[in-house]
């Protein structure tokens, strides 16, 4: 269900189709564009080397003799546990909504701590279970669109993933509640604040009925992947309350394993993942991820600790990469709404903060759309990649990732992508 | 089975049992000990700072301009993929044993490749294998002693362990043999390089015939931990033919899973942990980590590559390993052979390389040992961790770790030991 809130201003279609002569004209633009000599890659939420470079003291960090942690500790030796050094647990617990005691601190990334909880999850069980889960079974909740990422986990390890559409504030909470009455479903996949990819934030009564919802699965969890908690673009900062906080309120301390990662805050391939639970969950995380490890690599969380130092340190840092996205998303905005405005082809979100632009085409196109693109030499992530098992059962979502291109090629991209979509959602097939 | 053979020098007990007059000294020492104020921890092979210090240039690579990858990538994005960064896969071969394009480079730890290795044989099964592995029935192979994490991994996931004696050249290949005719033996742990805790270095033909034997399994798999290949104490350094070559040569190329690690070469918290395996593993490995993980931390990769360069750079680099342990495994021998030599109390290695001294004590005796030691302030690993499940049916194995400590406290806490084995070991009991 694509976002057509007010709160995401998504614009709704309502011109007629394009008259034969408009349509004569996008194939001649089309075909200019063609012999132009374009390569630009909007697969994936990348940041770009501007952004990157907001991160560049860590690379001669800790520097020599930055080495000790705060307790004295020599973090270039086994030092330190499975939950990471206490600085870094605590420079990361307000952005995940956690006292620093409920918070771990990993190696690269959020994406391999979801993995490990899965896995464990699958191996060993997790804390209110009387079993492990299976995969002959279980079932996960997944909010559609979403992050392809997710979904692959669910694929590798066999687990059926049932569709909730989202709807502007967040998944359609009468669907999820009443799915949840089945004990085989054990999970459920979400980005709260500007979602991936439809850059919705759940509202605060979404959040509450996960934190409430009874769910026939004792040992049910809420996969909360928090990857945007700080990434605004506007002034208006979106935001959700601590679910878990709430879910503590509501007697489900337990429910929500709370994930959050510095990939799009400092270095994508070499950043920290963290998670944030409750403190039973977090012993049961610990006492795996001991059997796997020593522990994290601390120098890097010194790296982090020593380049952001605070909450407020980290939010300021924030604000750098917002003035170098803040323009690239208001191209992409400008540009739909210039080519595609009023002509009843396609709606888009207008997000507030993330990383992506999310794009509903006219049933059946979006395929055709991305191979347009691809043949203007302008690579968009495969159709159907934000459904699950890679099939969007309308063939009409479209995720636009504008931060990795610079404004120039952005701005050449976003024409070829209007001229792609405005072909491929008019009746006539190409010659 | 105690490393007894002519190549680890072990010296064999032959005098008779201490007089009471001598016993009677060694309780006033002891006594005299105790009341010195002694705080010395010998449980782990845990580098010192001065190691640390060979490898400090680290903390400031790679520097500002120094996260260009080999092919022009830019390391601080997401960049390359599950496998590593081909000048680090590159570095590492030659150690490994392998072709640079069998090699995977990952994030801390090779425990940590070892575990997912076995979580993924859990979850999906194994090449060659026609079902997932399961705790249920399946079984490894375990030398002892042995390395206590190897072991815990096994508890963890309820896998039974199996005990094969070790014999001065590697583990008892009889009993592997016979063993490994049943099905439900899938894996074997090995250290093959100046194994943990016997120093002992496989013979060419122990090598041989792992990679040769037949195994009921079709999906056996050999956890070949070269943790310590490059960690030589002396000039005659010691090292075995590549199980990778040899097992490809019998037809049992997907048979070894090979590990290595910087943690004993850079920094032991927050260095690269590495696998190399056949063509057919590595794909398999890399299918399942690419759904774990967008990739490893690629400038700490760059970071190695920068301080150590190629195979010759970091051999040389372990010269200066070397410097500073050689000595200290010297006086752990010296203060062995002068206080015990010839009492028939102990027996112990002489290892010319990596990080452990293995004592045989009298049966029965080594927790006392233990005990008597932690009373003078001198931390050793508990007595049966080097057996599965931490128990050593003699309780007489006993692992001194001396890379840690310094000089002057390892002289201390050897003349601590040495009391607290001399005492333990005597009949009478301590007041």
């Amino acid at each position: 269900m694509h976002n057509t809130s007010e709160r995401s201003s998504a614009r709704a279609a309502s011109a007629p189709a394009a008259a034969a002569g408009e349509r004569l004209q996008w194939e001649a633009r089309y075909r200019a564009f063609q012999s132009r000599d374009v390569s630009i890659d909007m697969t994936r939420g990348k940041p770009c080397a501007q952004q990157l470079s907001l991160s560049d003291a860590l690379l001669g960090l800790p520097g020599r003799g930055g080495y000790v942690g705060e307790d004295g500790g020599d973090a270039r030796n086994y030092y330190g546990g499975p939950l990471g050094l206490p600085e870094a647990r605590r420079l990361f617990a307000t952005m995940l909504g956690a006292p620093a005691e409920q918070v771990a601190v990993a190696n690269n990334s959020s994406l391999a701590l979801m993995h490990d909880m899965l896995a464990f999850a699958l191996l060993h069980g997790v804390p209110g279970g009387t079993q492990p889960w299976t995969d002959e079974t279980d079932r996960f909740l997944c909010p559609v669109p979403g992050y392809d990422r997710h979904f692959a986990l669910c694929e590798a390890y066999d687990l059926e993933m049932l569709l909730v559409p989202m709807t502007g504030s967040g998944p359609d909470m009468a669907v999820v509640e009443e799915l949840v009455r089945d004990p085989r479903v054990k999970g459920m996949w979400c980005v709260p604040v500007y979602s991936n990819p439809t850059g919705e934030t759940y509202s605060e009564e979404v959040v509450q009925r996960l934190a409430r919802m009874r769910t026939a699965a004792p040992d049910f969890r809420l996969f909360w992947d928090n990857a945007y908690a700080v990434h605004h673009l506007t002034d208006r900062e979106e935001g959700v309350p601590s679910i878990l906080a709430l879910s503590e309120q509501a007697g489900h301390g337990d429910r929500p394993l709370v994930f959050g990662s510095t990939s799009k805050i400092t270095f994508a391939g070499a950043g920290l993942g963290m998670v944030a639970a409750s403190r039973t969950n977090l012993e049961w995380y610990a006492r795996h991820a001991g059997v796997r490890s020593i522990g994290p690599d601390k120098l890097n969380q010194l790296r982090h600790v020593h380049l952001l130092r605070n909450h407020s340190g980290l939010l300021e840092h924030m604000n750098g990469h917002r003035a170098i996205l803040a323009p690239k998303f208001a191209l992409v905005e400008e540009s739909l709404r210039r080519h595609l405005g009023g002509r009843g082809v396609a709606t888009w979100t207008t997000p507030r903060g993330g990383y992506f632009v999310s794009l509903q085409v006219r049933e059946g196109c979006a395929r055709r759309v991305v191979e347009l693109a691809r043949q203007l030499g302008i690579v968009l992530v495969p159709a159907g990649k934000t459904y699950p098992l890679g099939h969007d059962p309308r063939d009409s979502n479209l995720r636009l990732a504008p931060s990795f291109p610079d404004i120039a090629d952005l701005a050449v991209a976003m024409e070829g992508i209007c001229l792609s979509i405005l072909l491929a959602c008019t009746e006539e097939p190409l010659p």
